[in-house]
């Protein structure tokens, strides 16, 4: 079984991969080598149905589920075994990047055409997903996809969701599947033995080190929170100190306070991303200001007792204001199972490829996966650690020893019964 | 001459002056009992072809500048000597009110009213000015007509101020100058022996203590800045502490610690009024932030050694990010002269009417006059203090007891020869 992992790895065909990247990324192309490919959108109707092609080229079948989600499907030699799943999203951010989910999908599909060409069939089946609406910029939250099929949101409240112009998402979608090439619809909550997500870093630590590929530990926990503070409007002149609401003010202290709380310990990221005064005009004193707050840190006990001091912050810091705190995401950190994770290592060291261990900074269908299926997750580096951004790049070179590792693990875990 | 100023103020005729106030807000009217009648707009066109044909019917005449000042002349016996000029603005903000400038003009034009209708002629002419652009809403900065007039802006200047339609001031002064009904253009910096305006104070001092009619001592001082922080825009996520540029919290640092400079001493008004975040998404680290400082005080020592503090803070607190600070307006506190307050305070007794000393918060046309011949200024209460508001509220008796006020002062400044 090792040497054919390796064998297959070995023939990860990277100029293939690359080229079917670059043509991912024309669906939805826009300047600066960026992509604007929002979730169930014409653009990414016009990705799917390639990626369909593509695969039924290749002689897999593809299936789509209530949430839109896309599997391609290689049959196994023993069809009822659970299957392994790879792969991660094909919708970008409005300003979005290349490599930004369509890298894990791609990096499936190649790994399965290197199995398909060298005529070696697993034991369990593999498929390869492209989860809908990860990204959350046209119907938010995000991972709306993975977080239906794995039963953590009804389809039902995922079809209400509404973008920007009034579009819900189960008009969206009903369009998606009505275009969709004789893709049968199966249930969710389809049981999988183990999932694999390839994605760029997001971050610097890879490149930094000179690391072609990453082995994700876990993901760090993430609250999010906003926070509304309202005062009174008063004419900057006449209106005196004592007699101020001032909104802005007391948002001001809050975040310098919040800062200040997210020193210790080193690690914690804390982001006021989005900050709203009302009615922003230089003579008035502020009426209103609106925040976004965001911590992570891969420690739940870290952020579990951040969260109790922002809580007081905001209220100690109020003066005259009224306050309104609401947490409007908790996502615990968590481990990636150490089986999983074994499995990658071995591979990789059976490739001669050096790794590095990190936690995911950023959040990805992953997380929902891991409390449904033994998951694991590979990072490959990225330039300068930009992501959601035309300048997002990653380089060939690294793309391919992640579908080389990818490719290595699935045999593994595809043909372990 | 003080017994003919008394009777005249006794003729005021509260129910005449209302009507005006309540016909002028016709032009420009909006929901809620307010107006939007902007700076060289069809609507304040209307309203200044009214006050012509007012003005007319009274046998005054009627003359411009080349800023659009309009002015209202009743002549005196000796129409050598310079005139006494009183008066405000009647451009509105965009959401103002009723009283804000059109109290002023209003008034001045019912003082003069009850001259003809009692058959008395001053010495001295007496004119009543509405000054163009005060609000600085549609061209910025304000004060156009006064600031003209007196000599402190090249008419040059003003007239290549845009609006946020890209018009000029100058097409569309001409536009008003080319409606007017044969009113003649005289030159600006003309001389006169004073000037008297009349505003709502903007403050809630008048209607605290129950005073129908304050007399200005003088204008506080304003520093007027513009602060602009750049960072760098960062994943929330991926980007640790230790490398983040975040614009948002440097600025957030920077106001906080303007505000702690600015409790002492009691009455400076620091204000933030305007806070713009780029790109202002809750998981991106800012990576440019802009916002406004305004401080006011009446004595300028304090103004000056706020203004060091202030620069001083906004290097100190940059951290990693850039920083620029702009003053974009410097009024140095002023105090109207002695002799001008104390004919106000002589009439105000000479009336029986209850008056207190108070300094104006806001500017007003009288800054720029004050620095061109002899100049005071007369408030009155308004509700709440609310201005700039379609809120904006006097009581009839306030405006009345005002224009009394106004009436005997104008007859004593104009035979006081």
């Amino acid at each position: 079984m090792e040497r054919v992992a390796a064998d297959l790895a070995g023939a990860v065909d990277q100029d293939r991969l690359w080229s079917r990247l670059m043509m991912l990324a024309e669906f939805g192309k826009i300047a600066d080598g960026g992509v604007n490919r929002q979730a169930l959108s014409p653009e990414e109707a016009q990705a799917r149905a390639y990626l369909v092609a593509e695969a039924r080229a290749l002689g897999l079948s593809a299936f789509t589920d209530c949430a839109g989600n896309l599997f391609l499907r290689l049959e196994g030699i023993q069809p009822d075994l659970p299957a392994v799943l790879v792969g991660s999203h094909i919708d970008s951010q409005p300003n979005g990047g290349r490599f930004d989910g369509a890298a894990g999908v791609l990096s499936g599909l190649e790994a399965v055409a290197t199995m398909v060409a060298a005529r070696q069939c697993p034991k369990r089946a593999i498929e390869i997903v492209a989860w809908t609406n990860e990204e959350a910029s046209r119907f938010a939250p995000g991972m709306s996809g993975s977080e239906v099929f794995t039963g953590g949101t009804p389809i039902e409240t995922v079809r209400a969701l509404t973008d920007s112009d009034g579009i819900s998402f189960g008009a969206a979608l009903d369009a998606i599947l009505a275009g969709d090439n004789e893709v049968p619809l199966r249930a969710i909550k389809r049981p999988y033995h183990a999932f694999i997500e390839l994605h760029i870093e997001q971050g610097p630590e890879l490149e930094r080190k000179g690391i072609p590929v990453g082995i994700v530990t876990g993901m760090q926990g993430t609250r999010r929170y906003r926070v509304t503070v309202e005062g009174e409007a008063a004419h900057a002149g006449t209106t005196p100190r004592s007699e101020r609401k001032d909104a802005l003010m007391a948002a001001a202290r809050m975040i310098c306070a919040m800062d200040k709380a997210a020193v210790d310990p080193a690690g914690i990221k804390l982001t006021v991303g989005r900050l709203d005064v009302s009615p922003n005009a230089p003579s008035v004193v502020p009426e209103r200001a609106f925040f976004s707050v965001d911590i992570r840190h891969p420690d739940n006990k870290v952020i579990d007792s951040l969260d109790i001091e922002i809580r007081a912050i905001v209220e100690g810091e109020a003066g005259p204001c009224r306050v309104n705190l609401k947490q409007i995401a908790h996502a615990p950190s968590l481990d990636f199972p150490q089986d999983v994770r074994s499995v990658l290592q071995e591979a990789a060291v059976s490739l001669s490829l050096p790794t590095a261990d990190l936690y995911s900074a950023a959040g990805h269908d992953a997380r929902q996966l891991h409390y449904f299926c033994p998951t694991g997750m590979i990072f490959i580096p990225c330039r300068g650690g930009i992501s959601h951004n035309p300048a997002e790049w990653s380089e060939a070179d690294h793309v391919a020893a992640g579908a080389r590792l990818l490719t290595a693990t699935l045999w593994r875990l595809a043909n372990d019964v």
